[in-house]
């Protein structure tokens, strides 16, 4: 081996980080090494205080060092609306939108063969927000996949008898999306979810 | 803002990585929170004790934590050639190759626009270090670049009177390449350097 070992060591360390490989993780570490041995250190402590410190809010569910995270905490959100989705990263994908409603963030989707069942992607907690929350509708904003929408279906059914309106986000066209290139079910839900247009 | 300040401040510190934009830092920040907390900890003990640590082999003068790298420090290289090269990382490849011999890196290449004249790059010291040896050949495997062609020449001329073979590394065409689809320079370099096939 050519590099020393705690070169070594931080390769590997790098390696834990999604889509990052072997070529990759010496480009990274010879890189901090080299150009910005500060930031390295700011970035181990970041690393340190948000590992440390970030919980769950208490209650969206999603990754948040207080007791409440941003979206809950604010006040002068919609207290009537509730985006349901799969993980921390959908709700800042949602915020993009301008969605200023509520949320909750499930632990991931049910999967049964991984043994992730209705407590284990937490439907009960979901409950309780729903039943101590005001809300006039629920959103389910699970991604389009088997996955996905089993998980909404199954919320659904267990929200059916809350006089609740619940309803989910529309498949179809992605914008600059090309009819020749989308799949067909994406097509067929399009066609499907068609809507006039108003002049 | 969707994130609350810690996990904010971990996606910008995690921007300082070559290759990583806003999206990714997202993706890294919320995979380490939500998969992989002990081995962030790790990354960041890696990262702090690696910057901390490491420091430059006083003969070759790449990275590493001790006094000399595993390749100055190894008895049984052979000690009559000298490859010297533009980073830490053209020795972890040219040691893929095979080559067994000794190295010398350079802090990068000459470029006068940058300021980065001799000194900068460090051939006062590479001249101490071919002084101090007992080589033969020194091979210059600086970058087919115009500045790697430019540090490869000025330090051939550097060595003109030192009674040494100075080589280059070979131009041409890449395995695997294609004819049409390589470059006329690479091309013309591929043709100028032929050698007689040996049956």
């Amino acid at each position: 081996m050519s590099f020393s070992p705690l070169i070594r060591h931080l390769i590997d360390s790098l390696r834990i980080l999604p889509g990052v490989g072997q070529k990759t993780a010496q480009r990274m570490a010879l890189h901090l090494l080299e150009r910005d041995r500060s930031g390295a250190l700011r970035l181990a402590q970041a690393l340190t205080q948000a590992m440390e410190g970030v919980g769950h809010c208490k209650t969206c569910r999603t990754l948040s060092e207080d007791e409440l995270c941003p979206q809950c905490s604010d006040p002068r959100r919609d207290d009537s609306l509730l985006c349901i989705v799969e993980g921390p990263m959908d709700v800042h994908a949602v915020e993009q939108t301008g969605y200023r409603g509520r949320y909750f963030v499930l632990k991931g989707h049910l999967s049964p063969l991984d043994g992730l069942g209705p407590e284990a992607i937490g439907i009960p907690e979901l409950l309780t927000r729903v039943e101590a929350g005001s809300f006039s509708e629920v959103i389910l904003a699970t991604n389009p996949t088997v996955e996905g929408e089993a998980t909404a279906h199954y919320i659904a059914q267990m929200l059916a008898n809350k006089g609740l309106i619940t309803s989910r986000i529309a498949h179809g066209m992605p914008l600059g999306g090309e009819l020749e290139l989308v799949d067909g079910g994406t097509l067929a839900h399009a066609l499907a979810g068609r809507r006039p247009i108003s002049l």
